[in-house]
């Protein structure tokens, strides 16, 4: 019988094996116009465990005893809709199971064949890549020869900015952590990485960045946004996409002290999220596809095996542990 | 004999008076294209405490042995300048001082006459009104029907606000300490208003902004700032124009510990300074002087007498004991 995994408890901290229960999917007849989709991948994103919290958010809360919400692929193993026949490969929000029944709405069929492997679907070409693509297009702005500087530039989303970044003619500098992960980011055009674990990141982005930073796409928060915040070039912007420093915090998360910067430089901290911009998502797919064609955009993924692995494999990711996209192959 | 008054510390918390020194001026004769002018009254802003500090800023600090930097106007008492004759006022940065010579560069005559008291080109149709009028046009973009929030809401800069955002078609909310300033706010125009010294802030905001907030003001920084980011409506503005509750301050300041509510609102947090709008004065000039006649936008002085009463008259300010635009008069 196939499973699915269901929050049961909010997690203090660290997210942990037990605030999760594997449950066995009831057996149900398809109606007409339902379809039954076998889930394939899902992708394990930072916003999960704000999700997991009772904090208002774009989404509300995941409910207690409800299946954990998330995005994924999947192919479609049973139909009785006209327009979804079995074999189709579907996105959307799938949660973490190994399947579900529903009518076909929200989730959007795709062609995994056009794809250099289906999970691209979920990195590149899927959410990960939209967020990267419509955030720093419409919240950065960048302009040829700005100096763009992105945290986390190892993650899934980080490192698609780098490489966004460089195709926009900036100057762009890469924060990770580990001398794996930054060579891997110098791979990707990065025109300097700094390793915040065995360096200082203020000094490192002085020397980087001498005339101060045009455009940072923020996806830690903490004490590396407030050394950005220090070094801010005239209208800088800064494009909140996350702060993963701040949440496994159980206390109040670290604001930025240095705030008060963006009124000496005139700068901008603006948030956005990427669900306003999923209807855009084929525009962002015509100017990343060239891009990937001509070897200018790499994706990478970080596979870990089994439904029951999810909770594990979000200690990984808010850890900064993984390399590349994080998913669960179910 | 007139005097200057000389930064000769930098202050640690609260200026004091021994950060300063009166100093006699040299008696100075006018050279060809010079003019003399007696400074009538000088602007006491919250700026000028970070002018202070050896912060990096959008000017340099006042350095030390210097005469403190300040806002000012005054009369031109002897000329030996084509184009400025004995008795033109004029307002600049004339610095804490009785009186200077100078060939006149980057000051501005003004008629005085036109003017209900020549303070006002301190306050309303001076730095502080357009501090306002950009700061509220050009950052906030507030639209009618918007609920506008503005922190100290009694002070120079936000008493304009909260009537150019009544005249803009907001509903204006008000934040100002004390039985005295929230009934100076409620009769400008307010819809509501916040006690700080003895409200919740953040139950006062949910009560008075049950819709949540569109626009924000912030002269204030602090509590109130992470008050009012937890209430953002979607697309939030929030205009940083100063965080006077931090200024003092002899650590780092207290940052926005809810700054990634700006995420989930895809709201902006965005500083500006008003030096970059002084060139488009006459504009905020033209908007506002049809308010001032109608009577939908009044303006408050707070007059310290006599130079060596600088020091005190910026504690006052920094304290929030002050009532409408602090100057002080020479």
């Amino acid at each position: 019988m196939p499973h699915a995994l269901h929050l049961i408890a909010r997690p203090l901290g660290e997210p942990k094996d037990s605030d999760f229960e594997l449950r066995e999917l009831a057996q149900t007849d398809l109606a007409e116009g339902e379809i039954r989709v076998a889930v394939r991948y899902v992708s394990v994103d930072p916003a999960m465990r704000i999700w997991m919290t009772e904090q208002k958010s774009y989404w509300p809360p995941v409910g207690l005893g409800e299946v954990m919400r998330a995005g994924g692929i999947g192919e479609i193993v049973e139909s009785k809709h006209p327009k979804l026949p079995v074999g189709t490969w579907v996105g959307g929000m799938t949660g973490v199971t190994e399947e579900f029944v529903t009518n076909g709405k929200g989730l959007r069929p795709f062609d995994a064949r056009a794809l250099p492997d289906p999970t691209w679907a979920l990195h590149v070409f899927g959410a990960t890549g939209f967020t990267a693509y419509f955030g720093l297009h419409e919240i950065g702005h960048p302009k040829p020869g700005e100096t763009l500087v992105v945290s986390a530039a190892a993650g899934a989303v980080g490192s698609t900015v780098v490489q966004l970044g460089k195709a926009a003619g900036c100057r762009v500098i890469g924060i990770a952590g580990g001398a794996e992960k930054c060579a891997y980011v110098k791979d990707l055009g990065a025109d300097a990485v700094i390793d915040y674990k065995n360096e200082k990141v203020g000094k490192a982005l002085s020397e980087a960045c001498p005339d101060g930073i045009d455009v940072y796409f923020d996806n830690v928060g903490g004490e590396i946004l407030d050394a950005v915040l220090k070094r801010l070039r005239l209208r800088a912007r800064i494009v909140l996409c996350g702060g993963i420093s701040q949440y496994n915090a159980t206390g109040l998360p670290q604001g930025p002290a240095n705030y008060l910067s963006l009124i000496s430089a005139r700068a901008r901290m603006e948030g956005f999220v990427v669900i306003d911009y999923l209807h855009r998502g084929e525009e962002a797919i015509a100017a990343m596809a060239p891009l990937v064609a001509q070897g200018k955009l790499k994706g990478k993924v970080d596979v870990i095996d089994g439904l029951s692995q999810f909770p594990e494999a979000l200690r990984r990711l808010l850890a900064g542990k993984n390399f590349g996209k994080q998913v669960v192959q179910m």
